[in-house]
């Protein structure tokens, strides 16, 4: 497989993904019994929109983040062409727990298994960089080799450490876990941060 | 991210948006245990057939638009990206209205959600038109520039005002709001009316 | 919008919408509180699988036909745009019907539905194919343009007329009319008998 | 329709057919009525995640074994189209069962059905890869084409096998089957073994 055939079907992969969560979105299970005015359906509807919103933005920075590695890589080999199939794995499932949000209850459990998809999937893409950046000879090696190789280190350690202190706060409220989030993923979208 | 690769992407994403739609045309809920004739059948279906063909239509005049825009874009830079990320964000959210049509109750609640979206759709795609052409380099100057930054202030006031006044009508009979955005969309097919 | 850019749209389209209707694909309502052998879900599988087969076939000839009508037009005009997409929206109401089949009661009409859906694709197909053959200036004028416009209006007569037979049979079997269906969707596989 | 075309197209389907399976993980039934700890939440979401994981995993195998092929061919003929959207059939068939999982009930009717749609896809790739090989001119003829001759009988064979296996453990524990399938289609991933 050449690395833009490869290109296209992650691309392919990440917008289904990005595209699949608005499925997430129900509307409330006695819609077709109750009578709703806008407001109460607005009350119910924005707690869903807020995970939905947040799960987007992971996947899009996730596909910046994925042009990048691969706009300086030359070549792809097998183990690579795994490693990404791992890694489409991972981001897909952000899906369900999104999902999950779809439901008017049990908020917490629902975070607890998205936070826990997040950090997965932090792993499984660090697992790529380390795998393209460190041990094959697919990666261009040119001025910012060296700073990126810091990088990677800095991510590996704070990212996991924020998405655990958001998992903490899960206990006193969910919505605080979603900001953390929320905020550190606005973080990448500065234009030079990140590979 | 090249220009190229992010057209494909795009229109993945608008192409799958458009397919989903069709996700929301939903059985009767009853149709397991009753018994209903073709005709029966028919009256659920085509109330529900109206928003999908006003959502399909909305999202295929944006498709033609974004097509317009980007081939008259020589490249594209990151805040364009992500601009155009917000962009395909505020499209999804179509989706869930026009969903919520699959209900046979509270379409006044629906309308009003579906319109909100076609609102914030408008704004954003707007906001990425107006940085486009008026403060990026990344628009090439020709002869309809001058032309098209009329038609941008223009559609920004009589585009969201039609809108507001379908939104007043909803109280009255939402399909009145429905077939206001309807002709208002179709406007636009005509090949030279918009950027 | 150039050719290039629409055949890989309506590619997109198509290929989605042959992927979702596999989604019409439901396990039965009690799977979850009664005990099924799989002989007994496989009796409740095989009549969803049928209309299932029946419109992923439907799909995949039209998905033939485009790519070959496209083959044959050296550009595409603003009409073609709007009446591909037309196209692309009449395709996607054959998913609707062909999830009714999900539910085991009104066969009858479910099936009075899917077959619309097909009369109305024929119909817009045909209209696309009269615009770009005997209108527009997209079509290469070559040996078989001759031939080609006999075809148009052989299957404008032809086609139709099964397909109220195939409506007809219906209060008979809706069996007999999806096979009817499906043995004259099997005509078009031959390769050279459609353009 | 030229190479480069049904590449994309199947390339396009089989995408959507690895992220719709991610629809198959449903939330419990009682979601919404009942409080879940993130524990419980957990323990009824792995025995989902397995299956899930499986079709993944055979889906990717495929797509793998989809690209060296074609990449071996110079050109496609209209049986090598046909036989293709037959394959991608097959392919889809995969989802339904692999939805099963997503009830809490009746695992070894799934699993049942989930190992014959493998079967039935194994049967329709060595279908399509002894038209390309043995019957067509549509393959380049190279050294390893001896070799992949006798590789296409000894999967033939052996494949099949292991399934029928599997489908008789289903009576045990329908997990030891899920185990054996996975264990099989690992040893598709090594670079070389496979065309």
């Amino acid at each position: 497989m050449n690395k833009k055939r490869l290109e296209n079907f992650s691309d392919g992969v990440i917008a289904i993904l990005m595209t699949v969560l608005v499925m997430s979105l129900k509307a409330p299970i006695d819609y077709d019994t109750n009578d709703y005015s806008f407001v109460e359906l607005l009350r119910l509807y924005i707690p869903q929109l807020i995970p939905y919103a947040v799960s987007f933005l992971v996947i899009s920075v996730q596909l910046i983040n994925h042009h990048v590695l691969l706009g300086k890589m030359h070549e792809v080999d097998n183990t690579f062409v795994w490693l990404n199939l791992l890694f489409l794995f991972s981001l897909s499932l952000i899906v369900f727990p999104t999902a999950l949000f779809g439901y008017h209850q049990n908020k917490e459990a629902s975070t607890t298994l998205l936070i826990l998809a997040f950090l997965f999937k932090g792993f499984v893409y660090r697992l790529v960089k380390y795998y393209v950046v460190l041990k094959s000879n697919l990666y261009r090696r040119d001025s910012d080799s060296c700073n990126s190789r810091r990088n990677i280190f800095i991510n590996a350690v704070i990212d996991p450490l924020i998405e655990v202190i958001a998992l903490i706060f899960i206990q006193y409220n969910y919505m605080i876990s979603l900001g953390i989030i929320f905020i550190m993923t606005l973080r990448s979208i500065s234009p030079s941060k990140r590979v």
